[in-house]
């Protein structure tokens, strides 16, 4: 089997780039700084699931992208995080919170209705460039 | 400075034990399998400011005491979460999910009140066995 991207994260998401693990997504939502890492490998649920290295590389991948946002958007508090509850396909949310941000200081999932991000191609490229990733 | 457990984690858990890096802690509350892990590192906020190699260590112990715990469990899903909003003390959320659990299918943060564990020794001899952790 080959990677296919749940189409759940397909449609609430921007394709940013791609790291040697896992696929960048924005999550099309203005309101926060809010990248969704998702390991380009089949029928995986669980970190635990990927081998060893592949665990490390994920987990890497995660943190360096972290830093790079918080430093692209002057965030306040990194917030790192593997979930699923709702759609299974092993995926990392990255959120660069702000103090008085809509959500803060409570978690952003399921908070209010998303706002679709203006210009989609403006924030992409900003992305690509702030994060390192090639188009 | 050395390591002191921010006043917060230490009112709201309970010590099961060390890792190389972190300590493990329950989060007092029944209704969750639910670990917290702090690295035993003073003045670290964010994963990114503790070296390179202690990035890795810190997500393996997560990963390994999530899957451990997972077994342990039967747990359904896999919750690993940095926030820090509110303690900024770095502490990881690992969390064995239940389907229909007290907060299923959102994140267990700030959901009802905590039940505080009944017998809190027999409970931290338990996770000491299925994490293999020392006394």
């Amino acid at each position: 089997m080959s990677f296919v991207l749940h189409p759940r994260l397909a449609a609430d998401t921007l394709h940013v780039g791609d790291l040697p693990l896992c696929r960048v997504l924005r999550m099309n939502d203005a309101r926060f700084a809010w990248l969704i890492l998702v390991p380009q490998r089949a029928d995986i649920v669980e970190a635990y699931e990927l081998p060893a290295a592949e665990q490390a590389t994920l987990w890497g991948e995660a943190t360096d992208m972290g830093r790079a946002l918080m430093a692209h958007t002057g965030g306040d508090k990194l917030n790192i995080a593997a979930l699923g509850n709702q759609v299974p396909q092993l995926h990392i949310h990255v959120i660069a919170r702000k103090l008085g941000d809509a959500a803060w200081p409570g978690p952003v999932w399921g908070v209010g209705t998303p706002q679709p991000i203006a210009d989609t191609s403006a924030e992409i490229q900003r992305l690509q460039n702030a994060l390192g990733l090639q188009p």
